[in-house]
């Protein structure tokens, strides 16, 4: 394992090491359940209680409007089927982005086949979605708009203040997926004007598995798990506490790092961008030049594709993506770079580097020197290419 | 925490110190994501497919038929939700009896709103479901049947397999809870005759925010959560793996230390209800004297609170419960002892113990010594209490 040159972070990012030793810990002395009523729970509640402090501190909220669940797609689900469910009497319509993420994607395509009608708006080159766009496309039916706060495959960040101005203007519930950046940007639930807002610990050093769901008081929600009286009866299910403390302790670890960790992986990105720029000819760099993650490059790579740069990189010990783990197996082109107009090879021929404060320049270097050759083998078998 | 003697192991068990073992040791190893694609995901693919094959080997399935979700109450919802939307247009009517779990009975609750029919069976004075009444409770628009395995308050194991019988013969999805018994008593699924099955990791010594969703070939389901192509498109979102290596684990031991640790606890609990007995008037011992779980003991304690006997208990350093830690917070009187015909004050006289390997004799010998003047003095105190 230590010679691989990790730079898929977005796909599992590798536990900072407090978050570990701090999960090391809870699992050799505590093992109670937050709900018991006896002296045994009171521990594990304690813990529960600061993760909540440290995941609210995390996004501005206030602690009893974070609710645990088992990550991302998770809290995704539960925002939109829990509004959904929770209006339905007040209407159907709900309007989205088409380079959602497929936790958002899939959860309104189910919600579709159950009568429920979606606004799927388009964006421009860099991914940007329209504030203007979403507010004519509200109807009396509304009731939710949800949109990315930031993408996970080019890394744009959205106008979420701006959008969410337009929601609460009327009245509508303002879901963000803030999974790709929560833990890496600043966020502020005020300042963004959600109501919702997912996140997982799996971006930002802690463990798969974790996630939250703030939700801002007075939201009418449905939960997504009906049962027992956990996380103000909003989330059933015994917490998977070793995971939450592993969220709360990256969270507060993330808060305090967070501009240093962003300094260091902007600078490899541009490494990166410019390394590559000079060995490779017919190259796209995809999403915004400046709303941006610090730590994503995507970079689209003329006549080839994306999956054998993948397996040959992976040979010379790099790690790197062709899009999001979770689609994988999908065989499809990514939904996100033909949103954003790229033709269907090019969107097939993509890498996503995700650099973590681990990533070194001598990494980067690596593969700029180890690209070039393996895309120049790659073409001369490409019947795309000529020179 | 040496000195608290748990006698509430349902809420929370210990880890078994060989699943806390291998937790460690993945966690100080690995943090990929099984998902991606290049060599550091297969690690953790690795590792996934060996907790199914555990898990699997559990309740005689096969490991494709294993989904891996964020514990009891997940795996519960996607059951009973994931049916009812996948067969909305066949019909809107769903069994279940009278003593369900929460996490049934809420869901069921928030299928009502949605304009679902569910018909609740009684329960007869040990908790048993009538197969033959489920049989006559059949519609034409029946699409599911929920039916938990063993009661997680009074221990009393339903008969699974005649019920499954009935729902085959008619063609009707059959759902098992089995949170209470996996890993404690052996489970099959083909002689249980069940399309689905429940289960969770903190109900035998593994983590909790680990489960499994048994979904037998064929059976049309919609995930609960919508999003990746993880589990095999039946249940989205980046894995517990973490808890799902400690689930693997945890099932694996306790396939093969079940019937020991049965024995064990057998002999724990029929010495706690002798001794009881002989120290307390006015007892009532409940569920099934034979067909119980082995480690479960609820005892509905005559003219007094049970939440007052778990506080005194607990200043004396035991860990006990009045009902399960899910409904804790709760205050109604438990449906479970209601159904069973209790009145409403034995009802909240009552007390659960759940025993583990890890208790002794002298664990169960010094609550004999310390129960019975606990409930004279509080007896002293009642209104209710004559001598």
């Amino acid at each position: 394992m230590d010679r691989v040159i990790n730079l898929d972070n977005a796909a599992a990012t590798p536990l900072h090491p407090d978050v570990k030793k701090r999960m090391i810990d809870y699992l050799e002395t505590t093992y109670a359940n937050p709900s018991s009523q006896h002296s045994l729970g009171d521990l594990a509640a304690e813990a529960l209680d600061i993760a909540r402090e440290q995941v609210a501190a995390l996004v501005g909220a206030e602690p009893r409007e974070i609710v645990f669940g088992s990550g991302g797609t998770e809290s995704i689900n539960h925002a939109i089927k829990g509004v959904a469910f929770a209006k339905r009497d007040k209407g159907k319509h709900i309007i989205t982005s088409n380079i959602e993420h497929n936790a958002v994607l899939r959860t309104l395509r189910a919600l579709r086949l159950m009568d429920w009608r979606v606004t799927s708006l388009d964006v421009d080159e860099y991914g940007l979605v329209d504030p203007q766009a979403v507010a004519e496309a509200i109807t009396d039916e509304t009731v939710l708009i949800t949109v990315m706060h930031a993408n996970n495959e080019i890394g744009t960040v959205e106008p979420i203040a701006e959008i969410g101005a337009v929601a609460r203007e009327r009245k509508i519930v303002f879901h963000t997926d803030a999974v790709a950046s929560a833990g890496l940007v600043p966020l502020d639930v005020k300042a963004m004007n959600v109501d919702l807002l997912s996140l997982a610990a799996n971006q930002f050093y802690g463990p798969s598995g974790a996630g939250a769901l703030y939700v801002k008081r007075g939201t009418a929600l449905w939960p997504l798990l009906d049962g027992g009286v956990q996380e103000q009866n909003k989330r059933a299910g015994t917490q998977n506490m070793l995971g939450i403390v592993g969220l709360g302790v990256a969270a507060e670890i993330a808060r305090a790092e967070m501009d240093k960790r962003a300094e260091h992986t902007r600078g490899l990105k541009g490494r990166m961008a410019a390394g590559l720029k000079k060995g490779i000819e017919h190259l796209i760099f995809n999403g915004h030049p400046e709303k941006c993650l610090p730590h994503l490059l995507s970079v689209s790579v003329g006549f080839i594709e994306g999956e054998s740069m993948m397996i040959m990189l992976d040979e010379d010990g790099v790690a790197v993506t062709t899009r999001s783990a979770c689609a994988a197996g999908a065989l499809q082109a990514s939904h996100v770079l033909l949103g954003i107009g790229l033709d269907f090879a090019d969107a097939q021929g993509t890498l996503v580097f995700t650099f973590s404060p681990e990533n070194t320049e001598a990494d980067v270097d690596y593969v700029v020197e180890k690209l070039p050759p393996i895309v120049e083998r790659l073409r001369e078998m490409s019947p795309l290419y000529k020179k």
